[in-house]
Parts: C-alpha cells; structure tokens; sequence
C-alpha cells in the first residue's frame, strides 16, 4: 500500500472515535495543542528559518516568502486562533429537524462530522494550524499536503500538533501529513475515494483547477474571486466612492477584493472623474473601456482580458454600462460567483440586483471585503467556497460537518 | 464548439430566467407538460416500442426491458408524479436564516437554484420525466443524459415536454437532451465545469463509479447501497424476523434492501434456524460464516466477496458476530454508507449503534426499506445520496438548491 493511502487509512480509523467524542474532550485536546505549539515556538521558528532559506534561494517572490515566513507573533496568533476556535460552539450532534411519520417513526436530522478531510494549500503554514483546529473541533480527522515550500515549517507544526494531542482524548492519527514535495502523492490523495470524505483546495487559481479536474473525490472549489461593484444611476456619490475604495484597497492580494468597477452611464461623467482620481492617488492602475477613455482620457485601455482577471493587485479594470441589465451580463459573463455589490438608492434596482446576480455573496450598499467568516459571525473560516454544492460562501464550523438521519422504530417495517 | 457544450450554454441561458421565476409560473408550466404528454401518449408508446424492440435484439435482460418498457399506465403514473411536484412547497426564495451584525449589516441567508442539473443516467424513461419535473420545479434548467438504449423513447419524451413547456414562463430551452449514444458525450458533460452546476448518476454501481471517475464538474454520487440488518442479543425476535424479511424481501432490486444480516452469538441458536427457514421458503439463497453453518448447516458458506456484494437479488448473507464493536466493525468495512439498522429491546445499545454507525440512514427496530423520499414526507425524490458532501440520504426538491447570502448595507465598508 502506498504512504498516503496508508496515512487516510489511520485518519480514518481515527475520525472513527474522533466523532463520538463530548465538545469539552475535544476542546481540552486542542488547548493542550496550543500550549505545545507554544512550548515549541523556538523548534518551529528555526524550521520555518531553513524554509525561508530555501525559499530565498529559489527566488521566491517577497509577498511568497512573507506569507510563508514565521514569527513568535504570528505562533501566537495561530495560538489565539485555536482558543477561539475552543470558544465556538460544536455543531456535531446538532438536531437540525425532527418529525414524527403517520406509521409512527420518527426521523432526526442529525449533524455530523465530514469524516477526513483533506487540505491541499499553498506556502502559508498557519493554514496547517488553522486547519487542525477547525477540522478536530467538527470532529473530522485531517490529511494535510502543504506546500514543498514550507515543508520544515509544517513537519514542525504538526509533530508539535501531535504531540499536543498525545494523552488527550483525540487520537494523536486523527493528524496526518503528507510529508513529500512530489506531485504524484496529492494525485493520489486527490483520488482516495472511500478513505477521504471531501478535499479543500487553498491557493491560488491554479492549485485549485488542478485539484478540481485531478479530484474524484469531492472537492470544494473555493476562493477565485472576479468581484464587481455596480455604480448605479441612484448611486450615492459620496459612499460609491467609499465602497469602491475599500473593496479595491483595503487589502489587495484577498478573494473579496473588487477587480472591476461597472458604472451606470448616467452617473459616469459626474462621478468618474474624482473616483478614478481617489484611486490612482491610492496607487492603482485604471483600465478602462473606450467609454470610460472619453471621460478620463488617461486611463489605460482595458482590453478583453481584463474583464476576466483576478487581478489581487493595485489594477482595477472600469466599464461604463447602458443600465442594469448590461451589468448583470456582464457579471454574468466574467464574475466567478463570489462577491458582487450594488450602490443605488433605489430599492426595486437593488432587489433586482440581488436576485439576480448568481453568487455567493451579493451586496446591496456594503462593501465585497465583507465576505469573510468572520465578518460574518461565523467566529471561523476555512475557506470561502465559490460553489453551489454543500457550502457557499464563507465556510465555518458548521459547513465542515454532514448529517445523517436517525430512524427510531417500534417494528416498522414497509407495506 | 461541440454540441454538448452548446446544450449546456443554453441550459445555462434559460437558467437564469428560471431561477427568478414565481411559483405559480412554475407550476402552471409543469401542468402544461403534463397535459402534452398525456396528448403524446401515442407517439411515446411507438418510440418506446422502437427501444424495445432494439432491446429484445441485443439481449437484454427480462428486468432492463421491464425497466425500459412504458405503458398507457405508466405515462399516466408520470403525469400524476408531475402534478405532485406541482403541489410541493418552493424552496427558492426561502430564508433560510437572517441575523445582523454590530456594524449594521443585515445578513440573509437564502435558498436559490442549483443552476443546470445534469443528469445521466441508465434506461429507465421515467426517470426523464421525474428530473424535469423536479429540477424545473427548484428552479434549475437540466442537461439529460440517459441510456442509449432508451434513445427513442427519451427523444419522445423529451420532445414533448418541450412542447408541453412552449408558450409558458419557463423557457424551452431549460430543457436539454444529449440525443447521442456516443461515451465521449458523456465524458465531455462530466467536465463542463461552469457551465454544469451539478450531476447526478442514477444507475447501477458501474455507471456511478464511471462518473464519479470522469468528472470534473461537482457529482452526488447516488445509490449504492450494501445494506445491513443487526440483530442484537436483546432484539425481539419476532419483530426482528418482521424487519429481516420486509428489508431482504420486499423487493430484491432497490438500493435500500437488505444484503448482509448480523446476528449476534447469544441470540443466534434460538433465533436463527427459524429465521433463515423462513427466508428460505421466500426463495432466498442464504450464505453463511462459518458459526452460521454450525448452526444451520444445509446453508452455503459465503466467501468474502459476500460481505462487499450489493446483491440487488434473492441472496442474502450472514454473519454471526461476539458483539455490538464486531457488528460496527463489519459494517465499517463493508458497508457503502447507505441504510443499516439495529434491532434491539436495549436503549443503550441503540443509541450507540446510532451514533457509531456512518451511514446516510440508521434505524433503530425498523426495516431499512424506509430510506425514500417519499417515506420521509419529502414528496419527492430525486435519489439517494450517499456521500457526506451536501445532501445525505433521500434528495427531494430542497436537495436540488443552493444558497446565497444577501446582504444589506447601508454604506459600510470593512476598517
């Protein structure tokens, strides 16, 4: 038998006892991890050094080696994060439903774990910790594959993981590590069918194409995010302008930024020109379409390709529109169902907008940064799925559990 | 562009009318099917007649013909399927949960359209009708697929509810047929991703293993179901007898039947002898463990394949076992998920089994026949799911949607 399929064997033979186990049990394991990990800080921070190294060496870009690189503030940030994952209600054995049929059986919806779930993520190590804890916590066993990038660092974090879990009441396999740089074993951990319950890809487009076409067993497609904000003709300027800037600028490199602004002709020769000026004062790079050229002359054209890029950048691509509806195609046509956002003032325009546009998140005068487990309540996030099978959006705790249903008979049997 | 992709483009198109349409639109469109296939009665008999011909040439089997076979009665069971998904709740457009958040945005969370549903599946024409009706209902426009065996009768069928759907609120074009019998069809609509939002396989464990396989697009793997009754040392043993024989014989070819009994040591020597006696004057094979032959000896002995076989017949295999953990053990290694049951006088017992047991439905003294949309009180069924990724156990029409989070803003943006 191959190393991965043996790893997702002993997950699952652990996620067995792991999703019996009461909330305080699971929650008195994950503190025990975070005190290791920070018992372990020194043996993690020289680990995540050698990375860093290697990284620098291979010409890793410094956004790459600053997402991959570690600190005494960022272990105690995972840290913090695995205590207020402790905090967060424990969704496994939730009755969602319950009803009684005319023959006498009732039926209980019941929540539980997904079983093993499998990470397949990019150079950022706290997406090792994060994933642990969320995953122990809906009872779920995890089989991690990091990124050969920070291989030292994750080898460190999750023998200090294990370790934490040695004498606590979830068993220390309920961790497993795909712990080799080479390309065939996530071909086959993307395909162990019956041993892994659900794969989330976290990274970059590519990594997730490629887990979604190499995947046979189920896979949720997270994280790509075209998003649009809609200027409508009853926009209010002033906070159009405030949207625009946050969903742009805020942070560039994130899901929920906006990549391309979609103005209503009506609003475009007032509003455009001060809105165009915010930004490029901010440091951003307008495309725009001929439209937008006329009334800005020194925007650069935006060309097709535009339309369809995730930029993660300070480029924003700016399109002027003839009405919603041209907008709604538009979105249609290059959106990725992630986060979409309309300004107007008049509420039959908005309730249009929001039925029709089909994505995960849509907005009605708030910005599209606002997709986030987080900023959603959730107290958790593994992932923002663009997807419309299980889980859409933000996913917490709960969106990593299943259900089954519990039949209580007193002799039924079917007529 | 191929053809199949073009389907899919339009399916896509005419999704987005669809998702936004009002119930009552709906619905009279699906009472406009109804009445047209009723009106083409006589032209989808002869097409089916043409199938069945082809059929009886190729050699199929009594039991695919009389799966393929349609009568005068069976068209008539179609249309009133069709007007009982015409009485059903809409799920679209349903709040599923709303909350507000400190800085004032509203958060909805709402259920909306799976988008296109694609369908493949083996040579039952009802189930073309069934899929239309219910995904239309749900809002979501499908790409068919079914067997070539069933072409003509598929092509009738497909080309009335076209016609049934003319002249109504939802667009003709909603409905697609892959009115090919080549594999490459297939595997080109298993990869549609963007286009195809989900597809379901409804056949045999061949055709669903090949699709889960193929596809790239998400799949609810439906059906296989490697079933098990568990009698316990405290079960009663003439209600177990009632539940054995109603899960085993009801009906032989049906995923939720009945194919392993586990018979615990205390209870075996009493219980067993007449049990199997009766099983057998049903006209069915029983094979044993070895413990079983000690007990029963004119009894086959099973082999280990018997314990993996779905045998979908008049076979049943059987197991005695020391205990309950034996029992789980068993089921955890041979069983595919589906249906498994306890029976049981011992609360304690039944909970655990209950809770230990990773199966879509678990019963406690009841007969596993009852996994069914329609024993559930969904008032449809779509078909069985049996992994854990969003919908487990029976799918009616609030399986076929997705969610949405709108949000309400009133000019926040995230600090």
């Amino acid at each position: 038998m191959s190393i991965v399929r043996e790893l997702a064997k002993q997950a699952k033979a652990a996620s067995r006892k792991l999703a019996t186990l009461e909330t305080a049990a699971k929650n008195d394991a994950l503190l025990n991890v975070a005190r290791q990990l920070l018992a372990d800080r020194e043996s993690i921070l020289r680990a995540n050094e050698i990375d860093l190294a290697k990284g620098k060496q291979a010409g890793l870009s410094p956004s790459l080696l600053d997402r991959l690189a570690l600190t005494a503030a960022r272990i105690e940030d995972m840290v913090e994060g695995i205590k207020q994952v402790v905090e967060l209600a424990d969704p496994v054995g939730q009755v969602m439903e319950s009803w009684s049929r005319p023959n006498g059986l009732t039926i209980a919806k019941v929540r539980v774990p997904m079983g093993v779930v499998g990470m397949v993520y990019e150079a950022r190590p706290n997406v090792t910790v994060d994933t642990c804890a969320l995953c122990l916590k809906a009872g779920s066993a995890v089989l991690l594959r990091g990124s050969s990038n920070a291989l030292n660092s994750n080898r460190a974090l999750v023998a200090s993981i294990k370790k934490g879990l040695e004498g606590t009441a979830i068993p220390v396999a309920a961790v497993q590590f795909v712990d080799t740089g080479d390309r065939e074993a996530v071909d086959e951990m993307l395909r162990l069918n019956g041993l892994l319950d659900l794969v989330i890809p976290r990274g970059g487009a590519g990594l997730i194409r490629r887990v979604v076409e190499t995947a046979t067993v189920p896979v949720i497609e997270t994280g790509v995010g075209n998003c649009h904000v809609y200027v409508d003709k009853e926009a209010d300027p002033a906070m159009a302008l405030d949207i625009i800037l946050n969903a742009k600028c805020q942070r560039y490199g994130v899901c929920n930024a906006a990549e391309t602004l979609l103005v209503h002709r009506e609003i475009a020769p007032s509003w455009l020109p001060g809105a165009l000026q915010s930004l490029r004062d901010r440091g951003v790079e307008v495309r725009g379409c001929p439209a937008v050229l006329k009334i800005v002359p020194e925007v650069k054209l935006a060309d097709e390709r535009d339309w369809a890029t995730e930029f993660l950048a300070p480029i924003l691509a700016v399109k002027i529109v003839a009405d919603l509806s041209e907008a709604l195609d538009h979105i249609q046509t290059y959106g990725t169902g992630h986060s979409e956002c309309i300004v107007t003032n008049n509420q039959d325009t908005a309730a249009e907008f929001l039925q029709q546009v089909d994505a995960a998140a849509v907005y009605h005068n708030a910005s599209t940064r606002f997709t986030d487990g987080f900023q959603y309540g959730f107290g958790a996030e593994i992932g923002i799925s663009t997807q419309k099978l299980h889980a859409r959006g933000p996913m917490g705790l709960r969106e990593l559990t299943s259900y089954k249903y519990v039949v209580r008979g007193t002799g039924q049997v079917r007529s």
